[in-house]
């Protein structure tokens, strides 16, 4: 049998390299590969040749892939679903955590004593809900259970999420909600998801309750989610997505001191290939071995 | 035998009075009292009848008291060194993942992503140590566990911090820094621990490396702590506590993006009591019963 011939395209990448060569496969130009591994963007996407009988992406999400029409059904491709989900579920962790402890309004003003002591909240006994819990889901868990809260898992199926208190189908999310200190959204964006978040249901919520965003900006309705923390309906609000992205450099969100906004960096690019390499290795093995590849897209569910 | 006398000041409180009761106590005037429960500052500290055997003050550290000599040899003293550790430890986690997730720089700015994305790091593999390893480090360090850190604890006694995964005594703290990725000070104020963090020991950190002070504030020279941020001899430094406190409103600390000051609220005043009741009734059961207390105060050691 031939060696399996990967290209890395549009740049070449030492982590991925090693990964590959990890597996008995060797990196070669595009136009010899069986295998595409794309670190960039939809943009500059090449012409495939048809010996590519699988492209391998590097973004979790591929709305955008999608909106430009480079799948197609002529070979397999992959995402990279929950090979970043250790770190977004940190940087959940961080973000629940620097509102609730408010790192964030302390950020924001200077020894605002008067309005921090009284704010500042524990995460031992509370709880949080964890809406759309897949791989992320998962991850976030222990985090959670080693502070002290209970975890609220929300996900499609209802199926228990390991180390959560309690799963509940995505149908009962208003009742999660209604009995949740905290949210961390983590569900893909589809029309189902789109403004799940909207006047309604941040009115479950409660005064002193924080909503972290770590999956897509279109989960939350923006305009509505101000008058919740304007109106002090919720706590605050730490976001790492906004719809759209970046956000307007005067957008209102801005001004208030319970709400931050990190810039879509839950997955840092710097630390992107680093952090693939070892789910690549795995997949080019399943791939070698024809068994069923990680993260394959299904176009029609849009992720 | 009569029951336990106990009077609660300078105001009365709801946690302290059940935890009372719930020892078979009954909560009098000061002046029919055994135990003073004191839940206020220096100021005001009344003149004690004879009959007080015990006094039970409701905060960590006692400078305060011990500046205003309050405290006295006629009778015991207790603080409440330990009761509040947990809370503590959840904030300075807070504190240190708002460091090194960049929730602190994102507060202060607008969507910096060539800034913030390439200074995110994980605490998933990187080494924390935690200096003056007591109480706060023993519950602080199953949550850096629990993110995947290497603890490295340091204590007067060197004696094995449960769970850490090394702990050495205080005469190595040079060397535990230079191995750190961050360090926590948890370590009480003494003329041994004043200025520990100066111009020579911030540089055996890393540019990377984020500070946090949820001790007190002396610890640092913050001229040194200044020099080091604005040179990127390390990454950034999140404080609970300055010296003085609070800043100036001008301190050049406040304007430095990689800086987040928390107004010395790792243990919330509003929370304070309902935090301290279980101690409380646990130390008044030993008083009854004629064991050694929690806490007790050993004034030549001021803390």
């Amino acid at each position: 049998m031939s060696t399996l011939r990967v290209a890395v395209e549009p740049a070449p990448d030492q982590h991925l390299a090693s990964a590959i060569r990890e597996v008995g496969g060797s990196v070669v130009p595009l136009a010899q590969a069986q295998v595409l591994v794309w670190i960039g963007g939809p943009d500059g996407f090449p012409d495939l040749p048809d010996t590519v009988e699988w492209v391998a992406l590097s973004t979790a999400g591929i709305e955008r892939f999608v909106d430009a029409g480079v799948l197609d059904d002529k070979r397999l491709w992959t995402n990279a679903s929950g090979f970043y989900s250790r770190g977004v579920a940190e940087h959940a962790l961080a973000l629940l955590l620097g509102g609730t402890r408010q790192i964030v309004r302390s950020a924001k003003t200077r020894w605002a004593k008067d309005a921090v002591d009284p704010a500042v909240r524990t995460l031992r006994g509370s709880t949080v809900a964890i809406v759309g819990a897949g791989g992320i889901g998962r991850e976030l868990t222990p985090l959670l259970k080693a502070c002290g809260a209970t975890v609220l898992a929300v996900n499609r199926s209802g199926r228990p999420v390991d180390g959560a208190d309690v799963t509940v189908a995505s149908d009962r999310t208003d009742e999660a909600l209604a009995q949740s200190d905290h949210v961390v959204l983590a569900a893909p964006d589809t029309p189902e998801t789109r403004h799940m978040m909207n006047d309604r249901t941040l009115a479950l919520l409660r005064p002193h309750s924080w909503i972290v965003n770590v999956a897509r900006g279109p989960l939350i309705d923006e305009a509505a989610l101000h008058r919740a923390l304007t109106a002090g309906v919720i706590g605050g609000a730490a976001l790492d997505v906004t719809d759209p992205e970046p956000p307007a450099d005067d957008h209102p969100l801005y001004d208030l001191d319970n709400v931050v906004i990190t810039p879509h960096v839950a997955n840092p690019t710097g630390r992107l290939t680093q952090e693939m390499a070892p789910y690549l290795a795995e997949n080019l093995r399943r791939y070698v071995a024809g068994e069923e590849l990680l993260a394959v897209v299904t176009a029609d569910r849009g992720y």
